[in-house]
């Protein structure tokens, strides 16, 4: 229980120095430390590290003792930029955490392993949809989830969209949406699971989550912007062991838009959604209807993936307007652990199921299968 | 049932209008229009609106079928802004609701004449303060808080960083400082509020709230940006119909940062956390630690007290930073319907309970009381 917590911060701007110390106080005591200097020992936290990277920009290690989290998730993020975040030119770029607050924390159930022992794939890409609009009927989302589980498709998860709207309400499309996933998995024999939205309010999202398991849903799709860090690993603990945890970046832009500020995209994805308990990670991949940079996207996929405070790896999920055309490269970006993300394009031919067929196709041929 | 949300938007940069259309239906249903025509007219959100400010921005307004937000406030995030966030150069500037949806979500149950009432002080600027560092003992922190309502504090708030940490454990520190409070008030006649941080996973979150209230702490502060906006609203439904829901910036400053993309502070703070249920939404004012400007400071306080959804004004709360020289200046520019915080500023003399009762001198004297 004496470990460190240590981040790194990309501090733009000048007096990066005084500005490094200034953010360690901040995230810690917040109060000058002169009016506290007995605690200074304990429970401040300090810069460790500052250098420049290649374009010149500063970057400081700040060390945190681990106590000051708590052992709880939202506290770590309190730390690791919570009034820092209102700083400008303060940017999050990298999170090391003790094994113990990992282990606390918990991060993902299955992983990447245990997705892929759960859909019986050992090796091919895997494969996601999402079934929408909202302002569809359930029966009409149910006959199209339907569609994508005959095809092939892994993972049929709600849009985003979807919460309890009349057109849908949530207890209907999510009982409908099961049983025609399991349906055909009975036609198949495949492993198809659908993954039902939770955005709900906070009183509500135990009992939708619960409601989901028992309707049969394999298992569901959390906003962290939306719903709190926290509401990943809450949905993690309510799941049996066998239940996918998916976290949608929904409301998460504001962190990753600006390359002077917030919190980088692989640090925010591919760490703190991990962390918090993402068997998969859902973001806009490059040339999509987003502006992100195939460098960055690779990137999560990286920190997704790699040695982190002891957890599993989480499946990166690049999707925000891929087709199938693309496959070939993400597959060669990201390697085959991924979950190839299409919506729309499965849409586009008015036959589902042969567009779901096809872009199973195109993820077995993307790895010479 | 048939209302419409209206929201406006800066879309920086070219392809105004284009791009406009694309964030409607990317916020709505995020599928070509093309693939779901006879939605269109229940569902789908429209640009109704399009002009250009005085900085040659072009500014769109969005109207929403209210529909869409199921009457829960994370889904009407996820229209407002959920994947709109990620677009580059999208700022969403303004929200205006019906009054069934504002009544829906409900905001504040004190507001400012509730505030005003239950702290029995119709009149002055209200003062609030923050007990700190983390890394002090609780009864540190409670010896704190006795000699800030004996100073005559109104609202004595755990610091944001004060969660459920070794040195002052959650319950140990609600019980000694709720109980220093109340002894200080049967000292002075007062009626000081000590407010408890309500920072924890979201199955603790809940059960915190209870044990603070049944411990006599007089409200919450909760931190949006870490639990969801949504917990501002829980944590208003659990409380007492005289308990202080206190909104605090934490994690929130992804938004607010970029003049060119996220959510303008105002309508993020004056009116979002207002819609969520803060009675009190504290802020970092200009000139302090942080770098925001006067007006934006300005904008946040009339945000928060205009009409809005039939809902009741929240007090501004500025601070970050803020010392007893800034009360005449900060008066003058909210008016006396304000929270004056005040951090470290009261400890730097060593003598806690003096600084009070000069902050609160300052403040009758900034309206000539």
């Amino acid at each position: 229980m004496t470990g460190i917590i240590r981040a790194q911060y990309e501090i733009h701007g000048d007096d990066v120095d005084a500005r490094a110390r200034a953010l360690a106080v901040e995230l810690s005591h917040e109060l000058p430390t002169e009016l506290a200097p007995e605690r200074s020992h304990v429970s401040l936290a300090h810069v460790v590290d500052r250098r420049q990277n290649a374009n010149g920009v500063g970057v400081v290690t700040i060390e945190f003792p681990e106590l000051l989290a708590g052992g709880e998730l939202p506290q770590l993020l309190v730390l690791l930029l919570g009034n820092g975040s209102l700083n400008e030119g303060v940017r999050l770029i990298d999170v090391d955490l003790p094994d113990s607050l990992g282990a606390a924390i918990g991060g993902p159930q299955l992983g990447v392993a245990g997705v892929r022992r759960i859909l019986n794939t050992p090796e091919r890409p895997l494969l996601a949809t999402a079934i929408k609009p909202v302002g569809l009927e359930a029966d009409g989302l149910a006959a199209l989830a339907h569609e994508f589980a005959l095809g092939g498709i892994d993972l049929i998860k709600d849009d985003q969209g979807l919460a309890n709207q009349v057109w849908a309400p949530f207890e209907e499309r999510v009982e409908k949406c099961a049983a025609a996933v399991a349906r055909a998995n009975e036609l198949t024999g495949g492993r198809s699971r659908y993954l039902a939205a939770i955005n709900t309010t906070a009183d509500r999202f135990d009992e939708r989550v619960r409601f989901a398991v028992d309707a049969g849903a394999g298992g569901v799709l959390v906003m962290p912007g939306i719903s709190g860090f926290d509401a990943l690993r809450r949905a993690r603990d309510l799941l049996p062991d066998d239940g996918v945890v998916l976290s949608h970046p929904s409301f998460l832009g504001g962190f990753t838009s600006s390359p002077t500020h917030g919190i980088a995209p692989d640090a925010l994805l591919g760490l703190l959604s991990r962390l918090a308990g993402a068997d998969v990670v859902v973001y806009p991949h490059a040339g999509g209807r987003f502006g992100w940079s195939v460098e960055q996207c690779r990137s999560i996929g990286q920190f997704a993936r790699r040695p982190f405070a002891g957890l599993l790896p989480t499946l990166p999920a690049p999707g925000g307007g891929m087709t199938l055309e693309r496959v070939p490269e993400l597959v060669e970006l990201y390697g085959p652990d991924v979950v190839l993300l299409v919506g729309a394009d499965l849409q586009r031919g008015g036959d589902a199921r042969r567009a779901s067929e096809a872009f199973a196709a195109a993820a077995r041929a993307a790895i010479g299968g």
